[in-house]
């Protein structure tokens, strides 16, 4: 049963083309598309991977006529080579190379050297001019053979290697002579007759024959196979196998081989960037045998041949509108190009890049929108590591741990482990970085002062992720290899750091170094860069970029990094200063019993207007009761205090903010957050309470005994010495326990009381759940002063703007819905409230009133809720949260981390929106409102806004506006611009976990 | 602008029909029934609800023609009365009411004794044969009018009675002679001329005129309006007006009014049961003047009238297909029905009647199904308390408080606050009511132990409510007017209990009692009458009904009910006794590190076998070094142990209860809950952690203080004074410091060390929301062991049976999945390890992998996930509790209760399945299911497969089964049937929150 491949089974270079990836790989596709648009690379051809498929549908046999093939092409390059395959005298050496359709690094084989024999080695010797090196091909060849296609463990070479070099003293390779190399040959061969009782052929066309099936082979290598299921590749592709002419660039002082840059890859700076070795090979240059010499050097040394590669290089640039990393070789003054490929950069060297190749033409503005990596972006605007400094921390061991990459940016400075001290080591003049194990809302003021945070716990949407990145200060999370030892010092891979130590955080990588790693600040230059490609791409793009921003220093970063708009403006941020915080936790103390007696009164109210004649005279008195109970009560007036004292802040907050913005929009979110995320940790105040409690107690004790002690003795001491030694005994004791003085029980028991009352209070609002719990728009049905204070404070604020003739765009967001009837309630309630602040001010500005949509409910019912809100804004990290059932405080750490490694999960579902389950949920309620209304206004506040597929999959969607953090929102607008012009995607492979 | 109504705009009772509620009213429609079909009601007419609203839309103006029409009936009434409407000699006296569509009770208006006036009260009196129940009518009509019409407040008249009671010494209205009647009549004149300006009219057609326009304004009262919005009925109904002849009881010694109900409301035994007064009217009845007879009294009194009676309430009772509750009157030996309606019934009577009317040819059986709540059926298999015993403890002000009645049945015991000390109260002999705060998995042992669990915290799904209804005890949840005081005592409405006091619990009304309250058990005829019933519902139900069950003893006592397979076994719940929850504990505290050594092995061993040759040899040796590091780690010993252990009492729990089930489906979930549940509270462990330390501490602070004491004492007591003084004083103090023996201090140190243990486990595995977090599946990906353990003990359970002859039916459940991948990592891994368990014993028994849906993204991808599962069942409790983001630990309690109370919810869905909303979840994810397979078995078993309504959903989503407690079973099996038959509904309504 034999069957022959349907059409072309071997390609000459020349023949083939970038767009036959499939069909010859991407090794050999683009070697071909450098052949056909006449760039110098070495002669040679490709056999098709749907050859090797039919090898393998033929139980590995080479399909019929394949060889024949084979052997015609190899004829073919002895003309243009003018050398002859196993010619003693002029011999033709070539690599056998495999290449998938996809890139599948290191999983595949390859055989260098072939040609090299006993009969030809001689000649090639004479060919290079010198024995050693010819000597050193034939020893690679027989080894990577013996390895690759016999499969004898590569260890049984490298033993007989190292003991060779032993011998020799050598400590490199290269340093074995021409006798050595002779000897390792013949040990080599011995291997090889051992392992397979068979000496090693001489015929270089049994050898060739040989590496193309090792090479077809190697696609199903189990190495290979794993790859592909764990990448999800289909295992239908098969391998081509490439088989090129070998160029050496070792052949005298007119050789010698290179790698180079079009452009620099660090700053992008035009001009070739790269290095260049004399008379050596690749394998030369990474052995490290001589300092290479900087790529300008043959401009001066070989002018004909520094303008051909100026020329080829430029040539490719141009072909593949791209920055290129090539590799080449000049054989006896003839260049070969080996290797070319889109060149790895720096973000400000992408996007300086981009603009230039615009600017030269080479691309259009639209095509270099495409060559940035929209996530990127924001590290532009951050002061970044000097890449040789980090690289030399590396080396010399500072590496201390890597954790999360949460807030880009690089930063140095003292360890500080207690955000209270923050402050004082920041005035003394030193730089801080935070070290937590976590950070609570009541770590802000610390973190404020910081020039960097990093946590052990925690993920990308912890608090300390999301505080940093509001601010803008790189921080790094979830380093749980970093563990706290209770000397106070913290440790991983076996260093350790204290307070005061100096550590190095890069926030982008989430790498974390011991001592100081050198930074630079963005030049203005790489600013002015970026914001002609923002330019651009805000031509280009309909997503509007809106920023998250909770005071005016916030909103005035947002406008400068561009934002049209605030699309989250949270405003229990705002009370978690000190003086705030006492006054909210004041409020939330006596806020259920007064909201209560108020509502009391309300209803009475309610009911004696609807009541019958009849009843009227005695639910007047029942009204007059509540209102002399309300009147009366402490809570009631204690509670419309802290309101009153709260309102004055945040009409002072809510001014600055729109003042900022300009008349631009600024949606304003009533108090979402969990109650007792305003109060201390449950857990440390018990243990507070005890100890104080036990402090005061044990004291007393003591106390009393002692003064006991001292009335007996002295009631007895009718002799100086019963009273000497009765009074020393006393002495002694007294002297090592330390009486409280009366002040300081006095102060221990006040701070008890004040514990206790702030334990009792914790108790009452702590719930199982608080993400499920008494939050956001249920706080304001349960306590609905507290949001008709924060809408007097918006329209006052906006009042007040209006009349100094400055606009004023309000829109106000009720978080945390989950049924339209909690609109219905809230809405004309707020609504009353709006308009009779407005009536007393005598002003008129306009507002919208609006609903997030953050749990699943609210989407799967959005048709009724969108007939109750005049917009919608999907808070995604909530949304995530409650679709997935993963907690964003705690998932990362417990599984979440894990089921990103073992792609249980393709990636993290709070970085990166998870287009079918909770995507699914915001089609469906995009939909929905958009049916009640085709113009209903809709964006997205959580922090997928700032992730690039994220802002994409918004962009398809069909939302008005992304509004990230302000540090996000170039990549946000650059995002925007390449969703529209079909750049990213954000469609979801069907991958499979590992299973492992 | 005149209008008149297009059809006819008055009835005569005999010309409508109980199929014209909305034109008539339900009063009217009713009334007209029963004279339709023979029932001897007074004669009279009815405005229809049409002509009320055109009278609104005139303006309130009476349509043209209508006041002709009226007159024309009430001359009719005169002809069937032979009495006549304002005649001095023989007044016809009629009742005018109103009555809307649908129920609105008390929010409308109606006067009675119309008719009566100075010139006919006479009249009135001469035919009554007395004055004084004329004059009190007149009494009546003008202050009824004065307040209905006139709208003058009650309070005036009121007073004006109170001061006529005053002066002639009576207590009651009825004690007034008519002389004091007819100063009152003036005074009452005096009013309406003073409020008015007008004296009270003579014309009865004037004061009837005025009586129906207020009974049509009074659709428009304020309190009406608000009602309808309240409960979300239309403003566009109207009312009806009802004029009915009215007939008098009190004329003597052949009249009296009774109430009575076709059969025994109580038991539901056939026959009349009910009440009669003689010569007396309704209102007599209710003022309590004489004591009423028994019903049966009349057979001989009265024979005929009884006969008629009897004959009435049979004709009534096959007419509404019903069990009648009626008023009626006999005037002159003539008999009147009033009233009659549908009765209300204890659930066991409603099951009896039921079963009996069916028996009798009344009912088909189907019919005889709807007649019954499917909700209270499961009250009738639970003890409940005398219906007078009940009363009578309310009576004597021993209701000590009310919460949410969470699992039914009665039950009395004394209190026991610490489920530690419940076995040794339960074991003296004496019944215990356990209460508590709120209850956790620790608690179990002292709930088992219990005859009724209250609680302070919690709804219908908190821990105690649902292993309560798992047991079958009675528990009440949720009752937060109960408070805990610092000294043990739990007070509410100004009573207390503590430790040792009696007290009784209602847990189907959530009523509390101090003190004894008779119960009695249900009878076994009353059981029969319930399995006849549930029999038929048997026959016409589609819906299979499946029970929660986690023991052998929950397994028969659902097969007892009528289960027809275990549709959820959580074998969490099988940890929770004390012995293996120990093992639990050092399971989880060792399993991390464990699982952790355990994989690097197989990865390396898998890696191994995929590595090229040349690195076989270096991975060799790491596998190696793995291996032994695991194989000497205590962690990985211990994870063995202590899975082996778990593995050996899961294996018999497995066996009892497939043994139990016989071959029907037994469906078992996996590990599913938070791990820390398996721990005690962080909080109090912080609080006795430090309690120890400073115990110890301050102890040995005492300790070292006096024996240096002692020491110097010694050293100087160089006379017998000295050292007798020392040592008084050492004894002194001694004698008041218990100093610690040494063996105390050992235990000490123990139980701190234990604590901290303890602490650091609970510390490492808390969560901020473990609802969101490290449970169910994702344990079983991150210590895969313990899955695996489950899966072997399921299937050596399996086989073991097998083995035996028994047939068994296991399907394995995970829980918690939200995404496919972590079926597709699981299921290969657990199918290989049943497969094995199942080579290892040589038995072959099938099994099915199916999951539960519960987290919303799993049924939003229920495409994918379908394609990894053989079933699905939906986590109804968890499923509402993310697509709310309601913590069902916390929500109830925190807002949830105030949200059903103002209406902002229809209803907890938590008790009844929210059908827009997770409902919508529910039915995309079984149709993406049944779109893979058009047979894909899926069912429910969260609580609310024991709910009516939810059930009926279930029924409509065309689910295969829903699995209750035991307990519930019954109620699941009528509601199926029910739904089947189209009698429950699962539309909600589109209601409005009150908007207070």
């Amino acid at each position: 049963m034999t069957a022959t491949v349907s059409g072309k089974m071997v390609y000459r270079l020349a023949e083939g083309g970038a767009d036959m990836v499939s069909l010859l790989g991407g090794k050999g596709a683009h070697a071909s598309e450098m052949a056909r648009i006449g760039v110098p690379v070495p002669p040679g051809f490709v056999i098709t991977t749907e050859t090797s498929l039919e090898y393998f549908r033929q139980g590995r046999r080479l399909p019929d006529g394949l060889w024949e093939e084979i052997v015609r092409h190899v004829h073919v390059l002895e003309e243009q080579t003018g050398r002859r395959f196993g010619d003693a005298g002029n011999p033709l050496v070539v690599s056998v190379r495999s290449g998938a359709p996809v890139s599948m690094p290191g999983m595949m084989d390859t055989i260098l050297n072939m040609g090299v024999t006993d009969a030809t080695v001689g000649g090639l010797a004479k060919m290079m001019g010198d024995e050693r090196p010819a000597l050193d091909a034939f020893r690679r060849l027989i080894q990577g053979f013996g390895d690759v296609v016999l499969g004898i463990p590569k260890a049984r070479f490298e033993t007989v290697l190292e003991a060779a070099k032993e011998r020799a003293g050598a400590e490199f390779d290269y340093e074995l002579q021409p006798d050595a190399l002779q000897d390792l040959i013949g040990e080599f061969k011995g291997i090889i007759q051992e392992a397979t009782g068979e000496p090693l052929s001489d015929d270089p066309w049994v050898l060739l024959k040989a590496a193309v099936e090792a090479v077809f082979n190697s696609w199903n290598n189990p190495r290979a196979i794993t790859y592909r299921e764990f990448q999800g590749i289909s295992h239908d592709m098969g391998t081509a196998c490439i088989i090129m002419a070998m160029v050496f660039g070792n052949l005298g002082d007119d050789s010698g081989t290179g790698v180079l840059f079009s452009r620099n890859p660090g700053s992008g700076e035009r001009g070739l960037y790269g290095e260049f070795l004399p008379n050596a090979q690749g394998e030369d240059v990474v052995a490290g045998i001589r300092t290479p010499q900087r790529i300008q050097a043959l401009r001066t040394a070989w002018p004909e041949i520094y303008r051909q590669i100026d020329e080829t290089a430029r040539q490719l640039e141009s072909h593949y509108k791209d920055v290129q990393d090539i590799e080449f070789t000049v054989e006896r003054g003839k260049l070969y190009i080996l290797q070319t490929r889109s060149a790895k950069r720096t973000a400000s060297a992408a996007v300086r890049i981009a603009v230039e190749l615009a600017g030269e033409g080479v691309l259009t503005q639209e095509q270099a929108l495409g060559r940035v990596e929209a996530g990127e972006v924001s590290a532009v605007l951050m002061p970044h590591f000097v890449a040789e400094a980090k690289a030399a921390a590396i080396k010399e061991g500072r590496l201390l741990a890597e954790g999360v990459g949460a807030s880009p940016g690089a930063a140095s400075g003292v360890v500080v482990m207690d955000p209270d001290r923050v402050a004082a080591v920041a005035e003394a003049g030193q730089r801080v970085i935070l070290v937590r194990q976590e950070t609570s809302p009541d770590d802000v003021h610390g973190i404020i002062k910081s020039n960097g945070v990093l946590t052990s716990r925690g993920g990308m949407t912890s608090h300390a992720a999301v505080v940093t990145r509001g601010l803008g200060k790189p921080c790094v999370v979830g380093c749980e290899e970093l563990r706290f030892e209770a000397d106070g010092r913290a440790t991983a891979r076996g260093k350790s750091i204290s307070e005061g130590d100096v550590i190095s955080l890069d926030g982008a990588t989430g790498e974390i170094f011991v001592g100081d790693v050198a930074a630079v600040a963005p030049r203005p230059d790489e600013l002015a860069e970026l914001n002609t490609l923002l330019g651009w791409a805000d031509g280009v793009r309909r997503l509007q970029v809106w920023a998250n921003a909770d005071t005016p220093e916030d909103a005035h970063r947002a406008r400068a990094n561009g934002a049209e708009g605030i699309g989250l403006c949270r405003t229990e941020h705002m009370f978690f200063a000190e003086e705030r915080l006492r006054h909210i936790r004041r409020l939330l103390a006596i806020g259920p019993e007064a909201s209560q007696l108020i509502r009391r009164v309300s209803e009475l109210e309610e009911a004696l207007e609807n009541a019958p004649a009849s009843e009227r005279e005695a639910m007047r008195h029942r009204l007059e009761e509540a209102k002399a109970r309300c009147d009366s009560s402490e809570a009631v007036q204690g509670f419309h205090t802290e309101l009153a004292e709260l309102e004055r802040f945040q009409t002072e907050d809510f001014y600055g903010i729109f003042k900022a913005m300009e008349g631009l929009p600024v949606v304003i979110r009533l108090l979402d957050a969990p109650l007792h995320e305003f109060l201390p940790d449950y857990g440390e105040l018990v243990q507070e309470v005890g100890e104080l409690t036990r402090r005061i107690e044990g004291d007393n004790r003591v106390d009393a005994w002692l003064n006991k002690g001292r009335d007996l003795v002295n009631r007895s001491a009718s002799e100086l010495e019963k009273l000497a030694v009765g009074k020393r005994m006393m002495d002694w004791l007294s002297e090592r326990v330390s009486l409280p003085q009366q002040e300081d029980e006095v102060a221990l028991r006040a701070e008890l009381e004040e514990k206790e009352r702030a334990l009792e209070l914790v108790a009452h609002l702590r719930e199982s759940n608080p993400m499920l719990g008494h939050r956001g728009c249920r706080v304001g049905l349960t306590m609905p002063e507290i949001y008709e204070m924060q809408v007097r404070a918006i329209v006052t604020a906006g009042c007040r703007l209006a009349e100094e003739g400055s606009p004023v765009r309000a829109e106000i967001m009720i978080p945390i819905v989950s049924h339209v009837n909690e609109l219905k309630w809230l809405r004309p309630r707020l609504r009353a409230v709006a308009s009779k602040t407005r009536e007393a001010l005598g002003i008129y500005v306009t507002y919208l009133f609006g609903t997030m949509i953050e749990v699943p409910r609210a989407a799967l019912t959005a048709d009724e809720v969108a007939s109750e809100a005049e917009f919608f804004s999907f808070g995604s990290n909530d949304l995530t949260q409650m679709t997935f059932a993963f907690s964003r405080d705690d998932a990362e750490s417990k599984f979440l981390n894990h089921y990103v490694e073992t792609e249980i999960l393709p990636r993290n579902p709070f970085n990166t929106l998870d287009t079918r389950g909770v995507g699914r949920l915001m089609r469906m309620a995009t939909e929905a409102a958009r049916e009640v209304d085709p113009d209903f206004p809709i964006g997205i506040c959580g922090e997928h806004g700032g992730d690039p597929r994220s802002v994409a999959f918004c962009n398809q969607l069909g939302l008005n506006y992304v509004s990230a953090s302000p540090f996000r929102v170039p990549v946000a607008r650059l995002a925007a611009a390449q969703s529209a012009l079909g750049q990213i995607t954000t469609e979801e492979g069907s991958q499979q976990p590992r299973l492992l």
